[in-house]
């Protein structure tokens, strides 16, 4: 066996001083996983200047059978970028150093990025452009290309723009013998055989490690409208999002739900907020019309909306943002959800999809079932209804010990997939599997499904070094 | 070796008489490919009336190494669905009896639909629900679910709707083995490890039998706004894409560049068409707004877009559709090019795509240096400008003789597709590989992309059972 030092040194030759460290201080920052759940550790650290400087290095590792985890910007709910968990030996791969915007094509309506590029350097470069990268998410300050295409990431607009795989024309990977698969062209029709591609995204770094991307932008969004909504309940705001879609098509570009408890627990622990109406209703919907019509064009078509949803009784109140100002503090209360819940105390979460017309069905069943089984438990649901996709987040019961509470993960995230399974849904809508769902995704998915991904896996990546500890128990 | 009889027999046992057939006369209508240039043979026609005994069936083919090719509404146009090419003995699988739309939620914008169902049909369905279901081609009256999804098919809307690949919510497959591989519920996220149903879209029935599918509607389009503009090139059309989709935003739902080469061709040969203007250019395009307002919501941005575009000079002369007669009347003139083309002579067919900004360039180049290596051809092209996506067809010379031309048929498409590989583009852009394009697939292709491909393949279909003569030479 060869010895640490000597990879570190073949490493070294192979791509540069520095792009490889052993020093603990450089590594830590990259070990704790973005809830502070999970720590992961690592003997070395490769932080590749460009693709080529990767190849090699990874050709070294499969050489060696070293088994490597690719990491973006560590935002990652599921431990899916973090090596070494479960005593695995394992090299870190930072994508921290590739993060250019190589190209703007306005007229293409296309972008070309590196890998470690955040979201928001790539929504920052398309807006210059007059024109618009439509993927919106929380960690969108961090996240980067690569790990949001490795993890098929979703957020606030895919109702209407769709999830990463649908706003990438193109990658480039490292596959696991070294070798580079270039595919960056940005084609919007491209019917050559399997579409390699689409089995990197979603991929979670199992097949290949992303270094560039062409990702798709859209003509910016000239108009916006926003309104705060009460509702009765989940049913109510499934028929108004068949209203809204009725009315605007396919501008509907967020619908998303908010519990009253959730609402309370931002008015509680976020200062400067404050609801929109003083109207309080056990739901709410944030609903978004974005088009391309000049200014203002479309406050028009959503009082229309909200007109017909209060007379048909969908509504039973609704706020429209009159200024930047009244949308920005609209979206506050949605985007503190998760803040205000972790002040509040520990919450076991559940990041799962229904068909958008379950999610009723789905809450009827699921919430009085758990409140049953965990006594004194909050059941704080939100998220992207549009698309069915809810983080169904399940609070401490007020006053109970943090540590006690957070013992129940394991048989309260059973619960609620089987509740989920049953309506036809998944048991990861957005944040992926990582390595913290192996044991679920094994253990309720179909032969079919499992036996095909492994030979898949197996195929291409036949020695297992590419990130061993996610997807697969 | 197992008799032929004794294959009968089993497989009558197994799915019963009426699933299965060696009658020359009932297999005969299966054989013909679409243009008439090839014939395809076999013994045994299978054709099941659900999954389950697909399922058996198949897997009697693996147990015993019968290649099988699964044929949908056999519309497609590289020979990809006829068993026996090159003296292969494959057993014709026709999904034609299969043919429901089980299940629309108009609530959820999805439809369940068994492989065999036409696209017309399903369009059909749609719209009853007060929906759309967006994939438009010339081909819709008999191409099939499951054909269009193997071939990850295209078509006019792509622009705004995508390929199949983005209207596919789930599907259900057989498998080389016979097992099946069910995946059907409309979840707009799920991130459960490699999608595999992203890797059966497009790949030809080489992984698996797509037996039903769920697709995703769209709200209604209930205004359309259509016109035919004069443009001098296809650089100004490039422009007027740009300012359409600054004006339009998404709403631009259609795109198609027309040469007047093969508009006079529709003059001359379709009775009943005619100019839209007097105005003669050398090119035109066909400009589709389409949204969920009410009727004739549409016109008012259309006019405001073309008056820009006149004073711009990006356009030349425009007119825009005052009635659905009008529409349909310049609808013709587009649909009918094929037709025209095929009544004027003979023609070499190339189905590329480049990135949107470079279609000029590629015009530019290849179009000079075919007419200077093929003295007389006249250069046809037209198609989905707004992807890429151009029917670069070539049109034997005036007079010449018909089976002198097409004999220059593998010479022309190495040269055409030479040009499209310099400009990053596709050899396929919507029709596929099939068994017509094998060779020039694995000429241009680099081998990063054909190992994998390869190895995809071989792991799950390690017998090549499953349409072994499409995208693999």
């Amino acid at each position: 066996m060869t010895a640490l030092s000597e990879h570190l040194a073949a490493l070294r030759a192979l791509v540069g001083e520095d792009s490889v460290t052993d020093d603990p201080a450089r590594i830590a920052p990259h070990m704790a996983d973005w809830r502070g759940r999970y720590t992961g550790s690592t003997d070395i650290m490769l932080m590749p200047g460009d693709t080529d400087a990767l190849s090699r290095a990874v050709r070294y590792c499969h050489d060696h059978g070293l088994p490597v985890v690719p990491q973006g910007g560590n935002t990652g709910l599921v431990a899916g970028g973090l090596p070494g968990l479960n005593g695995r030996r394992e090299i870190l791969v930072s994508l921290k150093r590739m993060t250019s915007v190589i190209h703007v094509d306005a007229d293409d309506h296309s972008l070309l990025a590196e890998a470690g590029c955040t979201i928001a350097a790539v929504q920052d470069a398309a807006e210059k452009a007059g024109r618009m990268f439509p993927l919106s998410l929380a960690s969108e300050g961090s996240c980067t290309v690569g790990g949001t295409i490795a993890t098929n990431a979703g957020g606030v607009h895919v109702i209407r723009y769709g999830t990463m795989r649908r706003l990438v024309l193109g990658v480039e990977a490292v596959l696991a013998d070294g070798k580079i698969f270039e595919d960056l062209s940005p084609l919007r029709k491209d019917n050559r055989g399997y579409d390699l591609k689409q089995l990197l995204i979603g991929s979670e770094g199992t097949l290949g490690i992303i270094t560039k991307a062409t990702l798709q932008l859209s003509p910016a969004e000239k108009s916006r409208a926003t309104a705060f909504i009460a509702v009765r309940d989940p049913g109510a705001a499934l028929e108004l999002l068949s209203l809204a879609r009725d009315h605007g098509g396919d501008r509907v570009s967020v619908f998303e739900l908010i519990c009253e408890t959730g609402l309370e627990m931002v008015l509680t622990h976020i200062p400067g907020t404050r609801r929109p109406f003083e109207h309080i209703s056990p739901w709410y919907v944030l609903l978004e019309l974005g088009g391309a019509e000049a200014r203002s064009g479309l406050t028009g078509p959503l009082e229309k909306l909200l007109e017909n949803a209060l007379e048909a009784g969908l509504a039973q109140d609704a706020s429209i943002a009159q200024s930047n100002r009244q949308r920005s503090e609209f979206w506050r209360l949605r985007e503190s959800l998760s803040e205000a819940q972790s002040k509040e105390g520990a919450s076991v979460k559940h990041d799962i999809s229904v068909p958008v017309g379950k999610v009723p069905a789905f809450l009827t069943v699921a919430t009085p079932a758990l409140e049953a089984a965990f006594p004194g438990i909050r059941v704080t649901p939100f998220g992207h209804m549009g698309d069915g996709n809810l983080h169904f987040n399940v609070m401490q019961p007020k006053g109970a010990e943090k540590g006690d509470f957070l013992a129940l993960w394991d048989g309260m995230n059973r619960m609620v997939h089987d509740f989920v399974t049953d309506h036809g849904g998944s048991i990861s809508a957005e944040h992926g599997i990582g390595t913290i769902k192996r044991g679920e995704l094994a253990r309720l998915s179909t032969p079919a499904r499992l036996e095909t991904q492994r030979a898949i896996k197996k195929a291409l990546d036949p020695k297992g070094i590419l990130n061993p500890g996610a997807l697969f128990n």
